[in-house]
């Protein structure tokens, strides 16, 4: 077994360090000097750039403008919405000195910009002709974590972040589900990611906010991944932060606020979601090489064949991301394994065979299958199959989300499955039973499913009466 | 007057007031609630993201590719390279508390990311196999001012900055004057700022580095702006940070590093050179709004207008960037002042003859002028009429520096000249002089230009023995 291939656990082994090892392994990021902070490497940044794109386009087409906001929040601003700073102060790292000396007021970097951005929004709004207000901005935020791991769960983490007014509490609604809408888009048209979309119970709601919607994914180990989340914030906001318009009535009203946002946790989603045995398996439409060529020559074979692939790089190279995978020091089973390790959906092999066919053989990353394709309709053939993976990619997540949805009447039942799933159920609606579920099992309420009502058949966790549908799982 | 238009204190009266008028009354960026700190607001941020768009295509082309270090570094780390913490440590930021608790060692908020980058670096290069190492980053920094003005110094800022590793030392002079040459094209081609490219002397280098490189741009009120530089570091931090790999030859060598930089410090420049007393004066190919469609109609004449305006956008939307203008509440004349402010390119104006005579009206925004445009061919002369206000807002700014690139031979000659502009005289090479003439004058050494000899006459300030030319001004 090759060296490459050796150094991962296997995934049906031990999930947790398969996934610390393809993270390392396949040059995704690294740990930075200072604990619970990584590095984001090239390889994984062109990801994230991938998803900036998608994003950016859709908050675009929906009127949305970028802009940044400070780093620093200063502690009385932090503290000026009730909810708001006691979920997010005991996660704050502080700023205390600057320019040699030290600072008056303490400023926080920020967890997240809702404070700063409501400071801002007080000002530039007077009336209803300065609404909505639709603001986006990508930045890092800081929550000193106790607990870390890369990408999931970072002290610092990249993210975008939505900050909307708007002048009734229909539109500021709207815009809440339209933007998770926009996040299902981005799961499903690109990362190839099924998720089942819903409410947070009031326990596991954003601080401050009114109603939490989030995407919830199935990780490849049984557990939930909240993958973005989009806030409706009624006017606890613009309340604590004096946002206020003269409507066309005359009368001064306080605005109806959103906030939205999606972070580099969504790489380790990726991963964790399509990773097999073998490494990382890239949808075709983020992955930073979509194609690798690799020759497979002996003596004297190597000259025709390495000619014939550099030729039929340039030929690929306008259709697809494409790598001729020339090196000398390594064999190719070495190449197979380190390129399948990084998750490049499509290998095209080509030996002297091959070029005596007229053909190259294509293995795909998705399915582990080779096929033959003829020479002269690469061009074609190659972004069909990319095509194909990227579906085939997602229905193999939606097969086993589908298997792994699983109803019940009593929370005992996911003990059977081992906790791996969502186990559907009803609930009473009551906080302590999702503590005392959460006591017991490590599983909590994901949310509240769009479109399901209870079944009637009693709370899964007391057996009091039904008040909710609700996916419970083990999350990360 | 209109009011918007009182609103700016006229350039020509009082520059720095103007500049201060504009960038807040044209919605460019507003103060945050911590002194020093800046909102970048959706307008100016649009600007920033044709910069981000052409450097990334540049720096892509050229074979580097983003990631992202963390924001924070710890104490240790950042004073490894003695020069470098010596130039940096008075204005950093310090993490004191995260978590609730105090940190064991404090945390830097970077100032820039040689130090975590040297790091990691040392950590990832093995073989020469694994150079160069091309990586660049999109990112804020922060360094605590003493002085802020917005976009030209803010106590946080965004940049990308560069880092690589080569190596030879040929490799990375070559790759810093690489980078050199992306700048310029960026001022050239995309903002229309002309620069003086050269090096900066012992004293203006940045912090560790063994030559620095800088563009300097002339302001509209006679003063330089340093607008990007780019590093040759040599082995310095090669050396502090254990940079080390096996050359083909089996010795094992320290890496040569180079470190490159353009910040949003690039929107100031961009309103210091081409503002004038009406407000800005934005370049067609980073203005957020190239075209603004004003219609010019009383009563009756209105509908017919308005339909025109509404058809001419969209004929012209899939060419540029265009709005109607189409606000009941204001009157032409406001609306005129209100799109110059913000430095609209081209103003099509659009009343009842006009309409009657198959035309509309452009005002050029660089000059001023207005003509009649035939109205079938409005998809072809609107487009060049924006080339030609690119050009033109080049050739201004050109015409301008050359007539503000003053030789002299004794530094009292700048005064003859208010001190505004760029001096062109000897140096002998000694920081007692630069110092002298800083004390007296508030001028510093911008840069020894690239491509010009000394002309033997002697130090502009001591008349001692010429050993470089240099360019002198007063600077932000």
């Amino acid at each position: 077994m090759d060296k490459v291939l050796k150094a991962i656990t296997p995934k049906s082994e031990d999930f947790s360090q398969w996934y610390t090892d393809v993270v390392r392994k396949a040059d995704l990021m690294d740990y930075a000097p200072v604990k619970g902070f990584i590095v984001i490497r090239p390889y994984a940044y062109r990801i994230w750039e991938f998803i900036q794109k998608y994003l950016d386009a859709r908050f675009q087409a929906t009127g949305h403008e970028n802009a940044y906001f400070p780093l620093l929040i200063p502690e009385t601003l932090l503290t000026r919405e009730a909810e708001h700073v006691e979920g997010f102060s005991p996660e704050v790292a502080w700023v205390t000195v600057g320019g040699g000396e030290a600072l008056s007021e303490r400023l926080a970097i920020r967890p997240t910009s809702e404070t700063i951005v409501g400071e801002m929004y007080s000002r530039w709004i007077h009336s209803y002709r300065d609404l909505p207000v639709l603001i986006n901005q990508w930045s890092n935020v800081v929550r000193w974590e106790k607990a870390t791991r890369p990408f999931l769960r970072t002290t610092e983490f990249l993210w975008q972040e939505g900050h909307t007014v708007h002048r009734t509490k229909a539109e500021a609604l709207s815009e809440t589900e339209q933007q998770l809408e926009a996040y299902r888009g981005l799961l499903h048209d690109l990362l190839a990611i099924p998720a089942v979309t819903g409410i947070k119970s009031a326990g596991e709601r954003f601080a401050g906010a009114v109603q939490t919607y989030t995407l919830e994914a199935l990780m490849g180990d049984g557990r939930a991944l909240q993958a973005a989340t989009s806030h409706f914030l009624g006017q606890n906001f613009a309340k604590a932060f004096n946002i206020q318009f003269l409507d066309e009535d005359g009368v001064l009203k306080h605005g109806w606020t959103t906030s939205w946002g999606a972070s580099t946790r969504l790489l380790g989603g990726l991963i964790m979601v399509h990773g097999d045995d073998r490494g990382l398996r890239l949808p075709p439409l983020v992955a930073p090489i979509q194609v690798v060529i690799v020759p497979i020559a002996k003596g004297g074979s190597g000259e025709p064949v390495n000619a014939y692939c550099q030729k039929l790089k340039e030929r690929l190279a306008p259709h697809v991301r494409v790598v001729f995978d020339a090196r000398d020091e390594f064999t190719p089973g070495y190449k197979f394994n380190d390129w399948e390790m990084r998750g490049v959906p499509l290998r095209l092999e080509v030996g002297p065979r091959d070029l005596a066919a007229g053909q190259v053989t294509a293995a795909r990353r998705d399915i582990g299958a080779k096929i033959a394709l003829a020479d002269g309709e690469l061009e074609v053939t190659v972004p069909q199959l990319l095509e194909d993976i990227q579906k085939s990619l997602y229905e193999q997540a939606s097969a086993k989300l589908r298997a792994e949805s699983v109803p019940i009447h009593d929370y005992h039942e996911a003990m059977e499955h081992d906790r791996r799933g969502f186990f559907y159920g009803d609930w009473c609606g009551e906080q302590v039973c999702a503590d005392r579920l959460q006591e017991e099992t490590s599983m909590t309420i994901r949310c509240l499913p769009l479109g399901e009502e209870p079944e009637d058949s009693g709370c899964v966790i007391c057996q009091g009466p039904s008040r909710h549908r609700a996916v419970f799982a083990r999350a990360y």
